[in-house]
C-alpha cells in the first residue's frame, strides 16, 4: 500500500508525506487534533468508509503518529489517540488551514475555523520567524473556535474535550 | 480520481488536500519549490512513473496550483511554473520538512536542506505568532541550502537556478 521508494528518499517531506500515508490520514489527524478519539466520531466528522477508516488507523498507528488506547471492556472497544510524534504534525495541519482560508477552499462564506490565544483571543497565525529571535507563541496557548463559515461538522468537532490545537 | 466528497466538505484542511490531490502531488510541489520546473527533472528528483507524473500535473494545473509555459518549439516542450496559489504553498511543504527533520523521517544522518536567510544566513523556522505581533520573516528572503544530510539528489534539486523558499 505505501511506495517504499518515499521513505528511501532522504527527505524529511517525503518521510512526513509516508507516515500520513494519503488524503485521509490527514483528516484523521485533523480529527484527533480537534480531540475526536473514536471510530464512529471519525465517520461522522469526515464521512471516510468504514474500512479505509480501519487501514487508516492501522497505518497511521504503524507509522507512530497515533496509538491505541481500551475505553471500554464488554464489549471490548479501543479510542485512538496522538502521539507526541503525530501532535507535532499540527503545524502541517494548521498551515493546511490557512491555506485553504486565503483561498477559499473551504467553500464556505468564511474561515471555518479560527485560531486564538486561549487567554487573550487574539488571533494566531503560521509566521516564517528568526529561529532564535522570533516571538513564537507557545501552541499549547492556542485554541480553536468556531469561524464565520462554520457549518455543523465544525460544531461537532469544536464540541469534544481538549481541542487543543497541537 | 479525486473524491468529490473532499471539496465538499467546508475544510480548509480537506480542500487544500484535495487541492494538492495526493502524495506524489507533495513531492511535485516541493520540487518546483526548489526551481525544478521540467519533466525530465521531476522524474530525476523523485523517481515518480512517467505516467503518473502526466496524471499529477494534470491535475495540480486544474487545481490552479501550477501553470503551463511553452519553453521550445521544435519539438514543442512545456515546462511548469507554481502559481501564486501553487507557490503559497510553501508554508505546508516547509512544515512537512520541519517534522521530517525534528522526527528524523528523513533516514539521512542529518537535515537534508536547511533554510536560511539569503543575506545573514541565520536559521529560519516557522512558528506560531501573534498575528499582529508576530516577527515575521518575507518568505522572499529566505533560501534552501544543502544541510549536513545532503545527498545527490538535493545537490541535483538545489543545482537549480531560483530555489527560493517560497
Amino acid at each position: 500500500m505505501r511506495a517504499k521508494s518515499f521513505a528511501d528518499m532522504k527527505c524529511s517531506i517525503a518521510g512526513a508525506v509516508e507516515a500520513v500515508g494519503d488524503r485521509w490520514g490527514f483528516l484523521i489527524l485533523r480529527d484527533m487534533m480537534f480531540g475526536l478519539s473514536r471510530y464512529d466520531a471519525f465517520q461522522k466528522s469526515s464521512g471516510i468508509p468504514a474500512q479505509t477508516l480501519a487501514t487508516r488507523l492501522r497505518a497511521l498507528e504503524e507509522a507512530g503518529l497515533i496509538r491505541r488506547q481500551p475505553y471500554q471492556d464488554n464489549p471490548p472497544r479501543d479510542e485512538y489517540l496522538l502521539t507526541d510524534r503525530g501532535r507535532d504534525m499540527w503545524m502541517i495541519v494548521t498551515a493546511m488551514r490557512e491555506w485553504g482560508d486565503r483561498w477559499q477552499a473551504h467553500g464556505a462564506d468564511g474561515a471555518p475555523v479560527d485560531l486564538v490565544d486561549r487567554d487573550t483571543g487574539r488571533p494566531l497565525r503560521m509566521a516564517l520567524v528568526d529561529a532564535q529571535t522570533g516571538r513564537e507563541v507557545d501552541v499549547r496557548r492556542a485554541t480553536m473556535v468556531a469561524g464565520p463559515g462554520a457549518d455543523d461538522k465544525v460544531a461537532f468537532r469544536l464540541g469534544r474535550s481538549g481541542h487543543r490545537a497541537g
